[in-house]
């Protein structure tokens, strides 16, 4: 599913908020005529976005599996849409089965921000040169306990993680504007991490910093050593994936 | 100056609903001090958007002409931009003076739009062939009597106009994803012509109408040739242009 999460308080169900899964639980609920929890990759914070979150739901419903996905957008608002929909194998769970996920965070220069990316893009107030960036990036690849950049409130026993994509690039959008835009794989990410990189790598970059002085942060295993967290507004979960192979090779050359 | 049109009941001010000018002009008479009104280059219908409209005002404010952009970013809503400003010739009128206007439209399978594509992008319940979009397009191209493809409520006495552009591309937005885009520029255009040109190809393509067909409905110079009129939601004033030469190869050419 993709959904919009500027219009939601984020992927899980709590209280009287507005969730993705609070609402995509209703519709499948409607549809089978049975109450149903619908169950993500992951969790999403308030105003994070998704090109394609993976869930799954138990159902004795009859209905094709791949229908599912024309069925539920006629009720779904439009701020969420199922891309696609199919039987799962036995044992499937949309959040313990996933091997790895995706992130795509996008930046622009405030001054350079259009009406239509009001909450898809996050602005800074100066365009960090893209080659120092790289270098940043470069160093989060790869095994690395990245305390750093975990929230406080980050619960993990361990904070080691493996990032299996790491890089900035220049791309455009619909409009022909050019946008920053950083990629990051991982088996996992700690609680605000990618936002914590991001924020710090823009903040470092357009100050200058050498790249020998943010890998120091890194290294550092230490929370001070982060600069500003990253807004959740361009921050998308761009894909998950269940394949075990995948990221085969980064176990193969990097594993632990 | 950019603007999100689904938002606003067009650029024009009218009566007590949220226009793009009354929204405007409120700003600059705030920041000049005196009532002032922003003239555009021509109106854009309600839920129609501008990544570049060309608009002036009339100040004897000593502010520094190049500085407005940023001032009255300050004060706008985020669905309004501007985009620069600079000090005008004497004599210009950012209607009177502008010498052609280019547009975009963008649509999608109605299967894949996003959250993201939202009055944004126009969905049809299939994607038009490209080639078949891109022949209808060429008849589009040069001077024509557009009686066709103009709204009833057009009160030109001439509906003869020039179009120097015409022509579909498949282009990707910032998520990599694929959509056809109409680029269309003319000096001038009749009340709901580019809308309705554009939903006339896209419902004759998707039916897989001969070329030969659509340029009929052109030639016919018959309202009751065009198909559906396309949404206001996938309609981008992209340009204005106040530059006569720019398309003075069109006149050497093709002029009448």
């Amino acid at each position: 599913v993709s959904y919009d999460g500027s219009e939601y308080h984020g992927w899980q169900s709590q209280g009287d908020y507005a969730s993705v899964q609070s609402v995509i639980s209703g519709c499948v609920s409607k549809v089978v005529g049975k109450d149903t929890v619908v169950y993500g990759s992951g969790r999403t914070d308030s105003g994070v976005h998704a090109l394609d979150q993976g869930c799954h739901f138990d159902t004795s419903s009859s209905i094709d599996p791949e229908r599912f996905a024309v069925i539920l957008n006629t009720l779904l608002p439009k701020s969420i849409r199922v891309r696609s929909s199919s039987l799962a194998p036995e044992g499937f769970h949309a959040r313990y089965s996933t091997m790895s996920r995706e992130y795509w965070y996008l930046i622009k220069e405030s001054g350079s921000m259009l009406p239509f990316d009001r909450k898809r893009v996050a602005p800074y107030r100066a365009l960090p040169p893209i080659s120092l960036l790289s270098e940043y990036a470069g160093f989060l690849f790869g095994t690395h306990d990245f305390t750093t950049f975990a929230s406080a409130r980050d619960q993990s026993l361990s904070r080691v993680r493996d990032v299996y994509v790491s890089e900035w690039e220049t791309i455009a959008d619909a409009y022909g504007e050019p946008l920053l835009r950083y990629r990051v794989a991982g088996n996992a990410f700690l609680y605000h991490q990618v936002r914590s990189m991001v924020g710090t790598m823009a903040e470092a970059a357009i100050a200058g910093e050498s790249a020998e002085s943010f890998k120091a942060r890194l290294d550092a295993r230490d929370r001070d050593k982060a600069l500003r967290t990253a807004p959740p507004d361009g921050l998308y979960l761009a894909s998950v994936s269940y394949d075990a192979d995948k990221y085969q090779w980064f176990e193969e050359e990097y594993g632990r």
